[in-house]
């Protein structure tokens, strides 16, 4: 399953039963955490998401809405005895803040936390089924946006046809890497003739908390769901750029420019009781917008799963 | 108001909607705060207490979930625009930690943040309503326990003993305090014939976390309510006394050492999801035992008005 569920929606101050910001990315069989504001640990037990399953967090800036909640998740994890490495990403500054935390506690944990510094764009990790990279946003600290990309999956093999042209089984692998096949008689089965592309990778994009930036959307390119904060409403465009965040016209703008499948915002100010507004703002400018609410998950899906 | 609001009563991991220790003890016009376990400004809202009202924070220890939840506090009170200082009370670490965590964020409050460490047994506090005296209690690291005194009040003034006795008004003040009245012949006029004692000082005594430890009964003579943690159930006194900490058992055990008005418990490990045991436990030493539980205002109450 590749989803992502949100655990906290709203910006600075808790308010209305909105927590501060928290995501949970489901990412085949993985869960990436991003951002993990206070109560984080309590919003995962709340929607069932399963503890071991998490194994990297990644936390864009270190403002206390983004981060307050983490090392009562690394406490918890030692308290329940876990065993399996904890990494996390996040700008310079944590790892003295949460070795401190560990270090007044006497706490030792039983694994193995690596805190792996953020100080410029690059990739974060790469495995069999991920990649992530991380950008710089602008803040009114050290920010990072994250994207989260599927790796390019092996293209699809035509049994049959395979077969028809006397492709040998051992081979098959070699041609869902996209090879072709020589055969004795020197001919070449060209690759294509045997097999379709790989269905397009699936990919999320975080951007928060930051100032509407449009040249970030050079990391932004084909994303299948993208987050962007939208702490105020456009009439509020000059409060925005003063505490370095965005409008929700300004996410959708944002959203027109780099053009996803779906545009997700969130981090909504706790001077907005109600969020309609925001949808409708962001929609007039870019109509495949969706609220981040708390407990929903939203999909992944490809073009063709997606039916649009 | 005298009364103390749980707003956490759990141990180490939060489970079962339970949250990690933290409570309001309202103090004539004053709350105070004990302990912020992660979470603690989502329950302040929660339970609609006045944020304007908490000048005093007391930290008994600094395991997490005994203040993790202080930060967001701290930052929420600058987000919406403090000006009245705040005191915090906690053991040595807690400054560098909070300190060390506001300057990664640039956080520059706009009220006073004053930190005190508490090194030994000592009052804390003392002003017109009320005396805050800290005592050592025996956990896996420093840990403090309080008592919160009222002044001792006025003597309450009969007036019409002094009318007819012949004691002008100017001195009635003098009385409450105590003094006796010498007239123009030189006769004296006892105090105790024209007042009545004060009403005898409400006090709240908080023991937590820590093992079983009669001799801190000396700091807890005739206490009004007093708060002892209870971690575990007695078949798992051994347990308790590893990790330092309490059985309920014991904690009534306390309790009929002190013989405070009322005993509280709490600070339950989740492993329990009913706690009727603990009462029930409890009880069965110390009959005039509640389960400390989340939302619940126990009141304070001098004998007249308790009724017991």
């Amino acid at each position: 399953m590749y989803g992502l569920t949100i655990l906290g929606n709203n910006s600075a101050i808790p308010a209305y039963d909105r927590h501060p910001t928290a995501q949970a990315l489901y990412w085949n069989d993985e869960v990436f955490l991003i951002d993990c504001g206070e109560g984080t640990q309590m919003q995962l037990t709340q929607y069932k998401i399963r503890r071991g399953k998490i194994n990297h967090i990644f936390i864009s800036h270190l403002h206390g809405d983004h981060y307050f909640g983490l090392i009562g998740i690394i406490t918890s994890f030692g308290l329940l005895g876990r065993e399996q490495p904890l990494h996390i990403y996040a700008p310079a500054g944590l790892e003295q803040i949460i070795r401190l935390q560990l270090q007044v506690a006497d706490t030792t944990l039983p694994f193995d936390l690596q805190i792996h510094t953020i100080e410029t764009a690059g990739t974060l990790l790469s495995n069999k089924h991920v990649r992530v990279d991380c950008f710089p946003v602008k803040h009114r600290i050290p920010c990072f946006g994250f994207r989260f990309t599927e790796q390019k999956a092996p293209r699809t093999l035509l049994k049959e046809k395979a077969v028809a042209a006397g492709i040998p089984q051992y081979f098959y692998n070699r041609l869902k890497l996209g090879e072709d096949y020589i055969n004795k008689n020197g001919e070449v089965i060209l690759n294509e003739t045997v097999t379709t592309a790989a269905p397009a990778p699936l990919s999320y994009a975080y951007c928060a908390d930051t100032v509407y930036l449009p040249e970030i959307c050079v990391h932004l390119q084909q994303v299948t769901l993208m987050y962007h904060e939208a702490t105020f409403l456009q009439d509020l465009e000059e409060r925005a750029a003063v505490r370095f965040h965005s409008t929700s016209k300004q996410a959708a703008m944002m959203a027109q420019h780099c053009q996803p499948q779906r545009l997700l915002i969130g981090h909504f100010s706790s001077k907005y009781e109600d969020l309609q507004e925001f949808e409708k703002e962001a929609r007039a400018v870019f109509p495949k917008t969706d609220l981040a609410i708390e407990g929903v998950t939203y999909l992944l899906r490809r073009p063709t799963e997606a039916g649009s």
